[in-house]
């Protein structure tokens, strides 16, 4: 377009060029606006941003059609927290309470007398057998309708022990800002948890834009049921499928039947996902998050027993995937 | 958008009048197409438009968000025809024929040596137990990509033994304008069938536009296994999940998440799905095709070993439920 211009000040016809200057600068600075504003401008970013244009520049040998562009997360410690505990398990301790009164017979019988007994804000040793058994009383004997609202229930009102934060609010910024910019270059946004899929789903999509059909995660078996000739889906205390490890390329498989472009997680549970996601032809991607940042977060890695990063640390330095340091790489953690 | 107008023929100031009756005249018919040509205006179609125009209308009581606007279909007989036999025992037979030479034992071994000695035009007598034994062997031993390239070759090159169509050409016309229909109108259209999941995934992308990510079906174990450092997945001879009657809303549940609002089938074996997806609260649709047509097709129903239609049928018209005469409801069964 152009403008007939005349320079004295205050002419009306200097309305349409300022116009035009303003509406320019306004393009150039939405052209600009970083995607990424809780990153720093370390390697991870810039390794993130160059693989996404990479794959999206039409024309370029890696690019990739929209729909191949699948990207994968991890939850536990890749989108939210997971200390001291995964959060599920602080649901389960919270539901077998709960449930005590209709169940009598707990305060005689192990574990259940055990976590009964025990004040809040002490830690119950249980085994990792007993846990599993307080898991799968907490998630099942109710249909998937009953559970899905109990899990919204928790969601909105249980605090952190720690942080006194809605479990919610300890997912992390630069993640959301992550799967937002992913989504805006045309990628499908999955998630690939160890975590209970009927857990995550009452949720994820409010916090991550994630719809639950894109969530992948553990599960227990379902039985179809009449009831006053209507149907419910009962939660039955068996599991069926274990998102973790091997299972993570094997639930991408059966659930997605594409594999991924991208991956991102924060331990040795999601490493076959990895191995999975880069031994594909063509650009791939894949990213670790670190926990070393005490100050903000918690610091963990080798030793830990959730979230354990060593042998997926090991193998991201040989093959050159990205580690991204929290206390490094990002300027927040939690939105704030 | 108001014009002066001109009486005078060939006026300059008559071409935007003109214009704008063109285009007029142009939106009208853009508006009046019918979406759903292959349909008769009979009393199925009517229902169909009548349910997408009532959850799609903001305002209206009945309005669903687009995000909930979850339709399956199942495909053997809904989507595609399934006569004389469901077309995957087909592709069975064809590999197991094809695999004969690296398995010289099956030259001895029953059902094999029974299959293998019978001529190509001849039906082979096998047990329910035998043709699940031959259905195990032409699904296993191999990775899930040379199983995908086996499947895309046989879908591209086999003929059916009836019609001498590809496979891929005996899909329902009527129901591909139906999957249009519904996802120009915000809905997501996810398969829901008893077949395979690795059968249907090469092909229904390209055929129904429906991505794998939104195809559920039956499938088999796989392992996860490093071979020369590269990531494979094995199918193993063992079934992991059949979906199928009950089987269908498990599914439904464990891979989608979110209760249907409309539902297709066939057969009984659709019959839990449609049980599930109409006991949601509000509008909810389900539909039955009844082969009636042995002109055009076939004819069959309550005694078919495939595709069998009895209890699903009685339930259909005690429900009040859509159920498509593909005699009379369809003037057109197969894409010209």
């Amino acid at each position: 377009m152009m403008f007939e211009t005349d320079s004295r000040p205050g002419s009306e016809f200097c309305v349409p060029l300022a116009l035009t200057l303003l509406l320019a600068a306004l393009a150039a600075n939405v052209f600009a606006a970083d995607p990424l504003p809780s990153w720093n401008d370390t390697l991870p970013k810039k390794a993130i941003v160059a693989f996404v244009e990479k794959v999206t520049h039409e024309g370029s040998p890696e690019f990739v059609p929209v729909v191949e562009r699948i990207a994968t997360f991890d939850n536990d410690g890749t989108l939210w927290a997971e200390q001291p505990v995964y959060f599920q398990i602080l649901f389960a301790l919270d539901r077998v309470k709960a449930l005590a009164p209709q169940h009598p017979e707990w305060k005689s019988k192990s574990p259940f007398n055990k976590l009964l007994s025990t004040p809040k804000e002490q830690m119950v040793p249980v085994t990792e057998h007993e846990l599993m058994e307080i898991v799968v009383a907490a998630h099942s004997g109710m249909t998937t309708e009953e559970f899905e609202k109990t899990v919204k229930d928790w969601v909105a009102t249980a605090k952190h022990p720690k942080t006194g934060k809605l479990y919610t609010e300890m997912v992390y910024q630069p993640m959301l800002e992550l799967l937002a910019y992913l989504r805006g270059n045309g990628f499908k946004t999955f998630i690939v948890s160890g975590g209970g899929i009927e857990f995550m789903r009452p949720w994820v999509e409010r916090v991550y834009g994630i719809p639950p059909e894109q969530v992948i995660g553990s599960s227990g078996k379902l039985k179809f049921e009449m009831r006053d000739g209507k149907p419910v889906l009962l939660k039955l205390p068996e599991v069926d499928f274990i998102d973790d490890k091997e299972g993570k390329p094997l639930g991408i498989q059966t659930r997605i039947g594409r594999r991924p472009i991208a991956a991102f997680g924060n331990s040795d549970g999601d490493l076959q996902m990895m191995q999975w996601t880069t031994a594909g032809p063509r650009a791939r991607f894949a990213l670790l998050v670190h926990h070393d940042d005490a100050q903000r977060e918690w610091a963990y890695d080798r030793q830990s027993q959730c979230g354990k990063l060593d042998k997926a640390w090991d193998e991201a330095v040989a093959k050159g995937w990205t580690v991204v340091s929290m206390k490094d790489d990002w300027n927040t953690i939690f939105p704030k």
